[in-house]
């Protein structure tokens, strides 16, 4: 949702009609101010302001706690930074082009208001580091805000299979009918999913939060810095080892842009399936209206239009991993400009997530209602029309093979037994669970009556019972499991 | 340059510290509004209001041609529109979110203007058709518009060439020294790349302009459209034949999206070329200050900054090409709303292409000084660095092997005979064309005095004269064909 | 299907176990044979052979009409060239890893067998052009042949579609029932999308089809070559304008790339369909069991494995555009090593398509049997399954609105109308046209008993008779233009 | 090198000429031999073979342990892959393309080997699970070897920099001279860059080394399997969760493949500055021959061919990391045959990153002679070039800024008298240290005469002394760290 911010140029850029049109709009600003544009990031790189004061803050204290700066100085810039906080906050600080990026402007405005101590903030520094210093504590917060609503998303999906432990659905392979399987063990698929991108999104935690601030531009600085110092006060697990390297680095970038990559393929495939339970022909589960919409000309649709703008959306974070890959091919140390090329990708990056990720909590799991303490609003699942679907597609033709195993047949024999079964109850119309006991037995004498017990759906969901199976007992354990890593106890 | 328009959302979404906070932060906005942001797009598809207004007032004069709504309605809807083009224009027009997008935004307030009239425009069409229609409207301006500034691109190219025609630079594969070639040689290739982008842009320009409207949501309408009058009412240049394929289909976002990465792709060659030849190793060129940086730390920098953001927007755009593709595969007919997110990317790749195009043709040729009709500021060239590049690593040693040819040797002999004078040359330190003339006959009898002609680089570079070669008189030949070609004239 | 030709090393490169076997197995190789094995590309550069000798064929008849060689030595390159031929075909051919790639070992064989002739072919030309203009060739061919098959893919859905004008489908929007359309309309939107892929393929050939030959190694050449002469000879549409250029594009490449990414995007929106199709849930149709595969373990399985590779094959080939981007990002002029990467992606680029579009045409269309003339194992259509979907969803709900406006109502409110309708028949659990005339009435007076024609199935296809439409009438209109095209003339 | 065994098809698929020509060369394969081959996996996953057998004797003991199978059958299987194992060795085990993969010609093998026992393998299993097993534990072996190579090629730009400390190298940014640095910190960047790529595919490993076996085909199975055991024979870390999640995830290839192209995009930096550094401008070094080639057309070339294809196989790594996103995106549960494409592109990110990884690491730091114990042919340093390179450009134009801030300046204000200094020194084209004391007292008062130890490179250099600066002691330091690091002691 970038676009919530994206403001158009002017109506003039529209070019619809002739080349002379189009060419004069091409000059309506003069050039001077183009480059001045083009090479700014005051206009995207705000959102920093707040990881660029802490950054300076601990900048500052070190300064002073080596003797660098005077503690008259320290004071000077925590009373100024704070007074930008608020200018900042209350939305009337002024930010200018002409400053370039938000660094810049902060420490601008830190020297209106409090002079030469202003000026000493940058002593031992660059931009080179500072900007990179930034990025990593705002990403780093922006990771923690991600995984805490990995979480919200895996307990939604939790909660919804607690109630759905014994409605059986059709498992597909090919999506053909495969198997019967738990509707809760499908949806615990996507919570492994989102939980392996919550550990994934840690270890790149532990990337990103590390300290560049004392790489000066690219070789170290002159001052006597105590670089751990600065770490430890911003809550850092360490410092870059190599000064060219750590104003050159974006690895970190990269990392995070795949690990998201990620969350939105989960998403992907998981807004894939909605969209088809939804559709008429399954018609498998039906979400709140808030997250579908209508037609301008068909008056009857209800379109989930929720999933369907998330799976788009897999394009856009996955184009942004592209774009920070084909960023760094290539560069030779130390920084380059280029790099400034980094934030606009990681800032939609992280607001798709957030966007996409607390919507679809609520989407699935519903809203609480205060007044009751009770989740509304989430999906509404049609056992009756999954059971149905499930029991088209001979979904317990395995079943009969491991029967016929039991009794004695190697695996691969068996399952030539049941294909010819298979085709028999084809040709009669009927499931292999509706053909006569003397017509199985046709196909092998081993079969004797207990073979229906295997042959239902309840019976085959209930035999899967060894770990990560689909039988109830297991998928109870998974919740059990599921819910202590989330939310440290078992419910009650 | 998306970011001019990105204003970050606000301080509190920086989540530096706790879990906790950052939860807070999370649900400062009541989740009804974020479905509603999330759905809608009225925050960044703005900016085919035009297209809009001219894709519905061609809709609206022919329902009155065919008789499907009256002359009143027509001249209703007309004056409607009139208005809202002029609310737009002075920005008072005001935008709703909760009506969506651009298409209902413009659609309700010309109800509340002109009443049943409003409601009846849009007969026999859908938003899908409609926002088919106006996309491609708005990106044929935008093609137009772009191809216009890869003219002037290869413009700017041709006159820096003009003047450097014989001053030689050293032509390098694998970044060593091969040949010695023309600085003008060298320019013209890119004017080759600029070209040929210009005429794939003019072949995705057919593709971009056929009429989706009359598809309707997808499956046609119940009116007796004439599309075709609509067609040519807009200019364009053929009507879609299928309405699923006319609603669903973006090919041609993608098309477009790769044009662009090949244009950025050349643009991020000659920056890769424009940073070296800054580099003062080489110091080559220099580019005006105006499109360069200084240091916050070391005062003696200037920096290409120029060069170097928009070859880091070359991963911009590519990425942008990788999430359109990503978006449409696997799709299934007729219209999804992941295809609401074509219009990002698109918008964001047709920025970076206008400014990027716009200020390399000044920063390369100049800007126009209105007082002396001169251009002043563009690349200044350092023929001197240039030649003295190109008198190291023997440039010329494959003119030696053409003159031994031309004595009568097969050229796989001749390489041999001149790579051991290569290595003799070498181990005295010095230029082939520096070796007395009985050390280079001692590598083959056939060596006469003429030698020393095809040793020095113009020779080297005057006899390369076959079409497409870097002898004066050919890049001559090219620079009257490109000027030809694009101004329609030879100058004067 | 580049796997049909990749033989695993050997088995000791599977790492399981230990670092230290890992290590040894490292070192099983000897250093420089790794050198000369990474920097080759005989390996896989051999299906140029044709093309190399092509290109040196022409190259060989201009040196000897220019004089620059003797008509005898082009005798004796012509004889020799006609012998590699032959070996080649017959698998004699020695390849070898020393001469690295095929332009070599085919030099170094001419040179055997014709003595100091085949020397002198390499006059006037360097690899780096000779490399540019056989990867030329050689995916002009290709692409003719990717073309023919795109018509023959076409033409398949095209005598499938007429065999299935009047079957009813649903048209789905967002995966919802939307309105009824033909399922030869539906196929028809498949016909468009290949259609465009020709075309694009058609402006992408020639931009491949121009000689580069004659730049040499990056300068041109000091020997009189008529290039012209040669682009004639090799039938290409002109001459690359630059040397430098000449040798260092490869936009050709990507721009191939590109447009074959289009084709497997519309492939796996296909697959998608047919994978729908063939659950059981939709069953609309089934493909012939050799497209399909059964399950180790599930003995009923029926996959459609080709669709759904195929579908999977999307990725292989936008990896292919991505890496061939990425390729060229930031390379300056002229040739560099990197170019060498260029081969392989447009190989399996190519195999893929090809292997690709002939087993559509054959899975969709069928194949001949030459005894009857009919073609037998296309895709089976279950007409009725389909229309019985159509049912759900009130896909005649536009249908309704329009017949209100024809009455005098506004769009928008025949759209309100209607959707209080949908709702009472939800609410009944019937359809729209299962309602009592009364109770439609109740929703608007101007209903009367003719919206029952509006309200069938055929009736709303029948009414959508504008161009592009789903009328039958359109449809056939459609397949006799597609007809036309595709084969010059229309059917008997 | 996936071309080291990519043979081409035959010669006939070139397709130079005519479309008639190309279309019976469509047909020279019979139709059923195509679908056989397009969907088989035979020609590229018998790498595979190693891991199945090992997950395959796991899951046959296991089958044993609890009573599934008999003590006879799991001797006899055993027997049967030991056989398997020696055929495939010795290359004599003969691949059936109708077996369609690696897994079923195992165990059609094993079953012609030793009968029923062979059959009953395949109880508790399918191939889905299988295949997820393999592939695993095989990535599992090639992360070792690759991070084992990634530890050589640190150590190998260890040994480097441990000759270069004293080695001044002018640090860029924006390829602009900035400041001195040590050649060997340079270096040093890397090994931090690999460093970051070693700890990332141990984090990865984790997640790949995880057993899906007992999945079975999605669901789980009958027979009461110990996967606990199986995860622990086979060294794994844990057990997939969910069996539908077991079968479809491919989570561990896209990470995989995201950390392998981190590690290409750093060989990509390393190699841009190394063939920078080998250009005759720079020449500040020189790679061993055998890692060059030469021209065939200019006889004094040698180019840097390694460092140029690795930066072009940049593209080929990232491509396939997108291919696998690609291939994911959408996916419904629970496997699809779309995931056999997988493979491909894991196999030839290994093959890449194996072969680069292991020839930097010699080109960098040479090969051992056995004779004198000694590294011979690594990279040779011109540190007389880098050193001079360093004198252009005011490098040290900070330290005499930061000179002022001792004396009591503001850094901004330092930084202002600094620029006027940079500019009065370039208008007398000499150095600052070249500027008499009386001018440089000119631009401040409180500059004194020791102002020309803080001008000087070695000053420079040696006032950079804090954690992570480019100062010798620091160096140093970081080299010792590394070395502890790498090889678990510190050097004698």
């Amino acid at each position: 949702m970038r676009g919530r911010n994206s403001f158009p140029p002017a109506m003039s850029s529209n070019q619809l009609d002739t080349k002379s049109q189009a060419w004069s709009a091409l000059f309506s600003e003069p050039m001077s101010e183009l480059v001045q544009r083009y090479t700014a990031s005051v206009f995207f790189d705000r959102r920093l302001a707040a990881a660029d004061i802490a950054g300076s803050l601990a900048h500052a204290e070190m300064l002073a706690a080596q003797g660098i700066i005077s503690q008259e100085d320290h004071a000077a810039i925590q009373r100024g930074m704070s007074a930008i906080s608020s200018e900042i906050e209350s939305n009337t600080f002024d930010w200018k082009l002409a400053l370039e990026d938000v660094h810049l402007n902060i420490e601008a405005r830190l020297t209106q208001l409090v002079g030469d101590a202003g000026k000493r903030l940058h002593t031992g520094r660059s931009r080179n580091d500072q900007v990179a210093t930034d990025i990593r504590l705002w990403l780093r917060g922006e990771i923690d805000a991600i995984r805490a609503l990995l979480r919200e998303l895996q307990l939604a999906l939790i909660e919804v299979a607690e109630r759905n432990v014994e409605v059986i659905l059709p498992g597909f392979t090919h999506l053909q009918v495969a198997q019967p399987v738990s509707f809760a063990h499908h949806l615990l698929a996507y919570t492994e999913m989102f939980g392996r991108d919550e550990e994934r999104l840690g270890d790149v935690r532990q990337r990103v939060n590390q300290l560049p601030l004392g790489a000066a531009a690219l070789a170290g600085t002159t001052y006597p810095l105590d670089r751990e110092r600065v770490a430890r006060s911003l809550g850092m697990d360490g410092v870059c080892q190599n000064s060219l390297d750590a104003v050159s680095d974006r690895d970190f970038a990269i990392e995070f842009a795949a690990a998201a990559s990620l969350v939105m393929v989960h998403i992907s495939r998981l807004s894939e399936e909605l969209i088809l339970w939804m559709s008429q022909n399954y018609g498998f589960i039906r979400i709140a209206d808030r997250f579908t919409t209508g037609s301008s000309i068909m008056p009857q649709k209800k379109n989930p239009d929720v999933p369907e703008l998330a799976r788009g959306k897999t394009g856009r974070v996955v184009g942004h991993l592209m774009g920070l890959i084909t960023l760094m091919k290539g560069q030779p140390l130390a920084y380059n400009k280029d790099n400034q090329e980094d934030k606009e990708p990681l800032f939609d990056t992280v607001d798709t997530l957030r966007d996409t990720l607390r919507i679809f909590t609520e989407m699935i799991g519903g809203q609480l209602n205060a007044a009751t303490g009770a989740k509304e609003g989430g999906i509404s699942v049609n056992a009756a029309a999954m059971e149905a679907a499930a029991q088209k597609g001979y979904a317990t033709a395995t079943d009969l093979a491991d029967y016929l195993v039991k009794k004695g047949l190697p695996f691969r024999d068996a399952h030539e037994t049941v294909a010819h079964a298979v085709k028999a109850a084809q040709a009669h119309g009927c499931d292999l669970s509706e053909l006569p006991l003397a017509t199985l037995q046709g196909f092998h004498p081993a079969i004797e009556k207990d073979v229906f017990d295997v042959l239902s759906l309840r019976g085959s969901l209930n035999a899967r019972n060894t770990l990560g199976g689909t039988a109830p007992a297991q998928v109870r354990r998974q919740i059990a499991r599921h819910r202590a890593r989330l939310v440290g106890e078992p419910r009650p």
